[in-house]
C-alpha cells in the first residue's frame, strides 16, 4: 500500500469579513489575498463572508490563471457569502439554505439577511494517478453574541443537525469529503460535537501531523488589529471557530500532513487578510486496498449522549419559541380588538347616537394607526414564531429518531 | 436472471387537499383513506397537503398496526403538508425547503405560507432475498393559477431545477428513487422535461404495462365532485399534474407492472378522497447481473435544448423581478423624501418660522403615518424582491455551467 500514488491536496480557508461599507480596509485586504492564493497555488480555496459580487468577480480575474473554476452561492437578501475557487474542474453545486438563522428583527446582528447556508461543490480530483470524486462544502453558522446567554444556541443547533443530514445524505457516493467554514462553535461545544458525531468528520487540527500558527489552532485572536478586543476578554489566547474538518467515504484514506494558520497578519506584509484567521491544511489522499466499510459516524458510543444534550438545547429553544409565538399572537388581538373598537364608535358617532365625538380627532385618528401598526407587526412576528416552532419541532423529532435508532442498535 | 427474487412494491400517492376549515368534508375523507390504506395494506404511502398534524395523527394510529413506520415533515408556517407512511423501517430523513416558493403578499394564493419542500425518506425495502435501499421523495411544487399568463413560472421552474440538483447529490448511493407527488406541471411542460432529463426517472404512467384510470393518467377530472370545473374548461378530459416517478440506479432494473389512478370516487363509496385522484402503481424492483453504470439522466440528447428552455423563461422571471425591486426601492426613497420633508415642515414650524402651519394637524399626521407605511411595505418588498433576484439568477447561472458541461462533452 505504501507504493500507492498519493493525491497531495492543499486547502485554505478564510472567513473574509467583506462587508461593503462596513468592514475596515475590505478592498485593500481582497486585493491582498487575491495576490496571496495566487502565489501560493492551492488546489481549493474556500472562501466566506464574500458579500460583495464585485469582490468575487474582482478575485475570479485575478485567479483566472490559477484556479480556472470558481462559484460563488447567491442566496438570501445579501447573499450566503461563500464562494469557492478550485484548480479542478467543479462537476456539480447545491446550495442548501438553512430552515432557521436568527431573526429578523435582529438588525443589529443581521445573521437573518445573510441567508446563511452551505454550499456544496462536487470535484474530480485527479493527480499521480490518483483520481477521487471530492465533495467539498463551505459554510458559515449563526454567530454567537453573547456566550453566556446565547439566544441563537438553538438555532445555531438545528443549523449544525440540518448540515449534518445533508452531508450524511449527499456525501454517499464520495470518496473523500471536505469541509472549511467558520462554524461559529468552540471546538467542545456541543453542535461541533453533534456535527463531527453524526457525520464521522475529522478535525484536521487535531490530526495534523504537523502545526504551525497560533495557539490552540485559534482564528479569532487579540493580535488581529480587526477583532473585537472585549470579545476576546474572557479568552486571552483567543479562540478557535474557523475548521477544516475531512473524511474519507470509500476505498481512500485521508491524512493531514500539515494545518497551519495565520497569526494576526498575512504573510509578508503589516495587516491581516481578516478579522479572522486563514486556515489551509495540506492532506494526503491515498486508495486504500480494500473499501473501509462506509461508516457514517455513528460507531461513537457518546453519540447519544451528544444527541440527547443538543435535543434538550432544541426543547428549550422550542418553548421559548412558542411563548413568542403566544405573546405576539396575543397582541394582534388585542390591537385587533381595539381597531374593532374604535371602528364601533366612529360608526356611532355617524349614526348620530353619540351626542358628541368624545375623542379629539388626531388622537383618535393617531390611535388608530398605532392599533393598526401593531396589528401588522404582530400578526408578522406570529408568523415568523409559529415557522420558528415548526422548525425547531420538526429537529427534535428527528434527533427522537435517531436516538431511538441509536439506542435499538446493539 | 429471470430467476432472481423480486421485490414487488405497491405505492400509493395522493394530494390529500386537508387544510383545515377550508376544504370540504375533510374529516370524513381523512377517515375514509385511513379506512382504505387499512385494507390496501400497500407498501409505501405518500401524502400531499396534510396541513393539518391533527389528521396525520389520526392516520398514524389507524395505520400503526399496516403501516409501522411514519414521518411527518414540518416547514413554513402553515407547514409542508408532506408526510410518508411505510411498511419498511425508515433509516433516514431530510427536508428540502426549496429557495422560491410565490409571493407573501399574493394572500388568495397563498403558497408562500406553506413552505412547500421535498421530503426525503431513506427505507431499506426488502423482501423474498431482495434488499434494496429505496430513497422516496414526497414534494409539491407552487401551484399554477392562470395557464396562459403563468406568473409563477419562473419560481416552478427553479424549484423544479433545485429538485433535480437535490434528487441528483442525495440518490447516488441509493439503489432506486421512487418520487411520487403534485408536481403541478403537465407532461409535456419544460418543468417535467427538465427535471426527468436532468434526473432520468421515468414516468410510471408512460412504462406501465397495464393500466386503468381516467383517460390519459388524469389527476385533476371534471368528475370529481370537488374540482374546479371553470379550471378545466381548456381541458374537458382533465389533466395530469400527480406523478409517481422511479428509477434504478445502481444493479437493479425497475419494472412498472401496473398503475392505476382513482376515477372521480373513492372505490366502493360516492365522494372522492381529495380533489385530486389518488395514483398507485405496482413496481417489480430486480437485482440485475451486473451494475447498470450509474446514469444520472443525462444521456438525453434533447437535454440542452430542455435547460435552454427552462433557462430562457427563468431569465424573464430575473428581468421582471428586478424590474419590481427597482420599483419597491423607488416607492421606499419616495416615501422617505416625503417623510424628510414633513419632517421639516413640522421643525420649521416649531422654530416660528412658518407665521402659521399651512396643513390642518389632522391632515399633516395622517399624511406622516401613510408615508410610514408606504416606507415599511415598499421595504419589505424591495428585500423580498432582491432575494428572488439573488435565487433566479443564481438558478441561471447554475443551469449555464451545466449547458456549457452538457455541449463539452462528446
Amino acid at each position: 500500500m505504501e507504493g500507492e500514488p498519493t493525491l497531495r491536496l492543499r486547502i485554505f480557508n478564510l472567513n473574509c469579513w467583506a462587508i461593503r461599507y462596513l468592514s475596515k480596509r475590505r478592498r485593500q485586504r481582497v486585493r491582498l489575498l487575491g495576490d496571496t492564493l495566487r502565489q501560493e497555488g492551492f488546489d481549493l480555496v474556500l472562501l466566506q463572508e464574500v458579500w460583495s459580487e464585485q469582490d468575487y468577480s474582482e478575485l475570479k480575474v485575478k485567479l483566472a490563471g490559477s484556479y480556472p473554476f470558481s462559484h460563488y452561492f447567491r442566496s438570501g437578501v445579501i447573499g450566503s457569502g461563500l464562494c469557492v475557487f478550485s484548480r479542478f474542474p467543479i462537476l456539480d453545486m447545491l446550495l442548501y439554505q438553512y430552515s432557521l438563522n436568527g431573526y429578523p428583527y435582529m438588525l443589529q446582528h443581521g445573521d437573518w439577511f445573510c441567508g446563511k447556508s452551505v454550499g456544496l461543490v462536487g470535484f474530480a480530483g485527479s493527480r499521480a494517478g490518483v483520481r477521487a470524486p471530492l465533495l467539498s462544502l463551505s459554510l458559515q453558522l449563526h454567530a454567537e453574541y453573547c456566550r453566556d446567554k446565547d439566544a441563537y444556541l438553538p438555532h445555531r443547533l438545528v443549523q449544525a443537525w440540518e448540515l449534518a443530514q445533508f452531508i450524511r445524505h449527499t456525501s454517499k457516493a464520495a470518496d473523500v469529503v471536505l469541509l472549511g467554514g467558520d462554524l461559529n462553535m468552540h471546538p467542545e461545544d456541543v453542535g461541533i460535537r453533534l456535527l463531527r458525531g453524526w457525520t464521522g468528520l475529522q478535525d484536521a487540527f487535531a490530526e495534523a501531523m504537523h502545526f504551525e500558527g497560533c495557539k490552540n489552532g485559534c482564528t479569532l485572536v487579540p493580535d488581529n488589529c480587526f477583532t473585537d478586543k472585549s470579545e476576546l476578554l474572557p479568552f486571552p489566547l483567543g479562540i478557535r471557530i474557523d475548521y477544516i474538518l475531512y473524511k474519507a467515504i470509500s476505498s481512500f484514506t485521508v491524512k493531514c500532513e500539515e494545518l497551519k494558520t495565520t497569526t494576526g497578519r498575512a504573510p509578508g506584509v503589516d495587516i491581516p487578510f481578516s478579522d479572522h484567521e486563514a486556515v489551509m491544511a495540506t492532506l494526503h489522499i491515498q486508495r486504500q486496498g480494500q473499501p473501509a466499510g462506509a461508516t457514517l459516524g455513528t460507531a461513537d458510543p457518546a453519540l447519544a449522549d451528544v444527541v440527547t444534550e443538543a435535543r434538550a438545547e432544541v426543547g428549550a429553544g422550542l418553548r421559548a419559541a412558542r411563548q413568542q409565538r403566544h405573546s405576539s399572537g396575543r397582541m394582534a388581538v388585542l390591537a385587533l380588538l381595539l381597531l374593532l373598537l374604535q371602528a364601533a364608535a366612529a360608526l356611532a358617532a355617524l349614526a348620530g347616537l353619540g351626542a358628541e365625538q368624545p375623542f379629539p380627532k388626531l388622537s383618535f385618528c393617531l390611535l388608530a394607526f398605532l392599533a393598526l401598526g401593531v396589528l401588522v407587526l404582530a400578526t408578522g412576528l406570529h408568523l415568523f414564531h409559529t415557522m420558528e416552532v415548526k422548525m425547531l419541532h420538526g429537529t427534535e423529532d428527528q434527533m427522537w429518531m435517531v436516538l431511538r435508532a441509536l439506542q435499538e442498535r446493539p
